[in-house]
């Protein structure tokens, strides 16, 4: 199984809006098959497993990190697929994390009369997909909130001079997390300061199948109450699309004329303040753009409200050994938060050296 | 002179103003007698080594982290010790710090015929008195700054409430770092707004010598140009001395009043905003108070001033893993830095985790 995982590693860029899966065939303590699952639209990786197999499927054990589906999807329910090749006994690491669907590909197996056991090193298939797994059970994409900041809490001078706070290798890790991800989610104000691009540039990826990988763009999704984003910003010429989520009741004027310009245009219900409710954002993206992972790339305000909201799922810190002093801009806005009972405490999962920056993984509490 | 450097060490606490010095003597490849020094006053190295091998000293070779002294202070001359002692060689880390004595003692010893190499395991020799090295060399103490935050870059909350941010585990490092300071250095603000104490709590130590180490207490500095210190401040009655490092010109009745309180005021120059010259007050410090080590505990504002100044030697940042939002207290006020080319680039030298808290140590470049 740990094989398997390792498998599904290899379609961390690609399988979007599917989930990674890995799949080995094992039979008298040899492999006979395996595959992962590269490329929405293309087979699952129990149909690359059985036809690496072949004949020596008959008999073998099958180790999958996600339940077989038993949908007729592009490539045909894997179970069948698994009971029709003669597979005498499959180890699944997770169910399917749809409830409506979850045990039904397992159902099928065992109907097959093939025994199935589930749950073998579950949590690490969980950590392939926190994204998909988000979506199939509350119907929102998995949140990371990434941010480059200074020693001192701090993301760019007060003039919004931002570039470049960290390193290289740093930002190679920045356009790794965009490639990952299925949208990226900004603020209209980061665009307006910064005409930030957000894509995912293949020749600063450094990877092996970087041309393969660019050719899919994130979603990138601008959170604009007030249908402010100019109709110049870079974004909009970029390859992929650019999603702008406005309020329901907005200027159709500018609508058209954003539409005009390369964007799309789509009405959020207004949370109390007004402004965008991002929980309903969040929940638009999972269910109708499949977004998994979305990666929040925005200023102190948004970020702030996300945090507030308690919509980050994880922070991805990028600090920088410099100190840019008190005038500059923070890390997070969180209005209200005046007394010590009310910080909001993290959870530090991971700090490591990134060139000459440091990245710290956390999750808020 | 590994070993000679681990004595030293034992003496971290304890020997102010004096250095940390260790001595190892060896004879026939077995060691013969060892030392450190322990307390101001009380034998240097060197001696507790000649005393520990007794006869067995005659013929050995010494190895000492600092140039044995050549001046006749309260226990004599190391280097007539070693000479007259018999010893047949001398090995010395580092030469002694200060340029207007050093070389004298080994100039002694090569006098007595004892050939005498310089030079092994200086760097680690250096790093046991960064203070007494600066202090002698440049007339200034080494500062080292600490910084309690939280992971955007905060101290405490607007209110000035801070208590606490980090974790029991990183309040004990700062009570060791208090410990092997001569003196602590703070703004007026900061005994306003939290009454800080600065004192050593030998309870909260966890060192074997914990009572021994609290019997000293380090100097406390508070910086205070107009002479606001309350009367009541809890410093004053602590025991250990209370210095407050006013301008030249001051109000004298003010002065009596702190005085009669238990705090000894001193007058230094004006820098040109009008307040303390903090240059001058090191320079103060370290001839007239012999401070090797000063903890730099303060709010962003004389941390600032002291970044600016380039007065800081070494950070330590205690980072717990919380968020307090962009409305909290600084971590530094650096005035006039507007631009990213103005930035203050740090070199992070170690982090660690202290708890559920983190220890960065830094080092502004």
């Amino acid at each position: 199984m740990a094989q398997a995982v390792r498998l599904a590693r290899r379609g961390h860029y690609t399988t979007m809006p599917n989930p990674r899966v890995g799949c080995v065939l094992v039979k008298a303590d040899r492999v006979v098959g395996e595959g992962f699952h590269a490329w929405a639209g293309e087979p699952h990786a129990e149909i690359h497993a059985l036809r690496a197999a072949g004949e020596a499927a008959r008999g073998a054990t099958a180790y999958v990190t996600l339940e077989p589906c038993s949908h007729q999807g592009r490539t045909g329910p894997c179970a069948v697929a698994l009971a029709t090749a003669g597979v005498a006994r499959v180890v699944v690491a997770m169910q399917d994390p749809n409830p409506q669907v979850a045990g039904q590909g397992i159902a099928r197996l065992r109907e097959a009369g093939i025994p199935v056991q589930v749950g073998v090193l579950e949590a690490e298939a969980r950590t392939l997909n926190p994204g998909f797994v988000m979506r199939m059970a509350r119907g929102r994409p998995f949140v990371r909130m990434k941010m480059a900041m200074s020693l001192d809490g701090r993301t760019a001078m007060r003039s919004g001079e931002s570039q470049w706070i960290t390193g290289p290798l740093a930002r190679r890790e920045v356009q790794r997390l965009r490639a990952g991800s299925c949208a990226i989610l900004t603020g209209v104000e980061s665009i307006i300061f910064d005409n930030a691009r957000l894509t995912v540039r293949p020749d600063q990826l450094e990877l092996p199948d970087a041309e393969a990988i660019g050719v899919r763009q994130p979603l990138r999704v601008v959170v604009d109450s007030r249908l402010r984003l100019p109709l110049a910003a870079a974004c909009l010429r970029e390859p992929g699309r650019t999603l702008v989520a406005t309020l329901e009741d907005h200027d159709a004027e500018r609508r058209a004329r954003l539409e005009e310009a390369g964007a799309e245009v789509v009405g959020v219900p207004a949370a109390p303040d007004g402004r965008v409710d991002l929980s309903a954002l969040l929940h638009h993206l999972a269910m109708r753009e499949q977004a998994n992972e979305v990666l929040l790339e925005t200023g102190a305000t948004l970020a702030g409200a996300m945090l507030a909201a308690g919509l980050v799922d994880e922070m991805q810190l990028f600090v920088a050994p410099t100190l840019l002093g008190g005038e500059a801009r923070s890390l997070f806005e969180l209005p209200g938060l005046t007394r010590m009972d009310q910080q909001k405490p993290v959870e530090i999962l991971d700090i490591r050296a990134v060139g000459r920056d440091w990245r710290i993984t956390a999750r808020p509490r």
